[in-house]
């Protein structure tokens, strides 16, 4: 597999690490309220040999949403994927513009997609996404990182990773855990970016996926992505995903309100034997970012109910994006 | 999740640590012969920096076929331990010893299961291995690695891991390598024993596995097993299991002579652009092992055709297992 040539994350980091604030403050970027003090007490809390809340480091299991936990979500960075390759479709295939659900997506009509539900939503991803093989595809999506900007802050996508939660990866890499995506995006996406954005290696990203074989193509043998559905990584999809890659609870995992797709990750979380932490994060600072929630607003209710930490963007976070000045 | 106590392995490793013969041969098990110079040849030009054959450390993965490449599979023990849960559910149900194909299982019917093929074998599985939460399906798996005896060594299966391996994987993951497990047999029956056996964790073992969900039991959540069959990662199923896993080719890969099986694999590494390496395990040492092979010889052949490294246990090995005197 390839990787993007974007260092921008890691350079940002590297120059955070040299400065004497760093050294003293493990999350510069979160302000000195709530949240950070919960997140840091319980780390030192795990990580403090001999103690009763002590948990192995072999333990030390952290899972985070991507999409809006990690980086921007307004627009969703996998439907500007798909929408891109559609767009690559039919300019070879015209015949597109006129079928649907494709004349639909290309055309952004909501409203048809509302109508026509899962089905439609399902064959658009396999048309963009299967029927070629992985290494074909990882060209593909490693070119969209290269090209593709966020359209209100016009940098590439890799950029929108919010920089206290990169901060929060490292301090919790720094203290023994390891780090993993869990999200609803696409794996094979995401997998191309998570090293330069987050210091995450593949291997450590779960995600929505294809059905794949191993077949002989052209007299070379090739994983070939099915146009079939292998598991959408959200709301139950989470643990059970987790379980399949990890095969252990998470001790803290982190989610953000939208959809209410993280609340079951959450929650198994919390059911680990032992202490754990659960972080939902909620989109309140139109100014620096995005201001949004939930129709039922399901998140902050989970949140409440379970005594989950809310991190409000706008009076948690004194900087949001690596590219501020 | 839960691990044996068994910390055998992990001794013998540590004790290894501490003689000097160690300390100038990162594989004392393996007798002076081609594969052993093969191997410390692969791994020392990619390692060295600068070299057009060096491999980043984020590439350095090595994927093991378990029974038979890892530890003994006379009998498989993924068969035992079907066969004791299955005893287990005979006990608390008798009816199942008068109903196909539980009655031959139990009454060791091979020819039942010749005729009856790969559905009637699915239906064993499905009935002891599914139906019940993860976390009781571990504490199944657990207690079978506390009791369970290897019929001829008469030691618990853990310690009939190879030692000339064990040492490979530590030599691999001193070199910046990261060890990884992709076997035909059951991923949550292997999880319990990896870290103690090979020094891997759960989250870097591949295997068979059933679908799951997310459910809610006797008023609270928790991850299910579902009688019906996710993934045989066997043949072609290993590279397709490896990419889901893992997302990278590997870099090196070890199977052995039984099925077949590890064919696929070894290739899918060897298709990996830039230097790689391919290890096949023969079964030919009767006397402090067994000595088995193929009908068709397929993984023999492939091993000559594609230039694969063949381990034979009699004349490369200088010791099979940590328990010989």
């Amino acid at each position: 597999m390839k990787s993007i040539g974007n260092t921008f994350a890691l350079l940002v980091i590297t120059f955070a690490g040299l400065t004497s604030t760093r050294a003293q403050d493990p999350l510069p970027s979160w302000n000195d309220t709530a949240p950070k003090k919960a997140i840091v007490a319980f780390v030192e809390k795990v990580t403090k040999e001999g103690s009763s809340d002590f948990v192995p480091p072999a333990e030390r299991i952290a899972t985070f949403d991507n999409d809006g936990t990690l980086w921007c979500e307004q627009p969703v960075v996998e439907l500007v994927f798909t929408k891109d390759r559609l767009k690559e479709l039919a300019a070879k295939d015209p015949t597109l513009k006129e079928k649907q659900p494709f004349k639909a997506a290309l055309e952004g009509d909501r409203e048809y997609f509302e109508k026509a539900g899962m089905k439609a939503v399902l064959e658009l991803v396999v048309a963009t996404h299967g029927n070629m093989s992985q290494s074909q595809f990882e060209t593909e999506a490693l070119e969209f990182f290269k090209t593709a900007k966020q359209p209100k802050f016009g940098v590439p996508f890799a950029q929108t990773a919010y920089l206290p939660m990169v901060e929060l990866l490292q301090y919790l890499r720094a203290n023994g855990f390891q780090t993993w995506i869990c999200s609803g995006g696409w794996m094979d996406v995401m997998r191309m970016v998570s090293q330069e954005a987050y210091g995450i290696p593949p291997q450590q990203v779960i995600g929505s996926s294809l059905k794949e074989e191993w077949v002989e193509k052209d007299g070379k043998y090739v994983v070939w992505l099915l146009p079939e559905l292998l598991t959408i990584c959200d709301h139950a999809g989470k643990p059970v995903n987790i379980d399949l890659h990890i095969g252990k609870r998470p001790v803290l995992a982190a989610g953000n309100v939208r959809t209410g797709g993280d609340i079951e990750m959450l929650r198994y979380c919390q059911s680990r034997k032992g202490p754990t932490f659960q972080l939902m994060v909620n989109h309140d600072d139109a100014v620096r970012e995005f201001a949004y929630g939930e129709k039922n607003n399901e998140s902050l209710d989970a949140a409440k109910k379970n005594g989950w930490t809310v991190v409000s963007i706008k009076n948690d976070w004194k900087r949001v994006f690596a590219f501020e000045r």
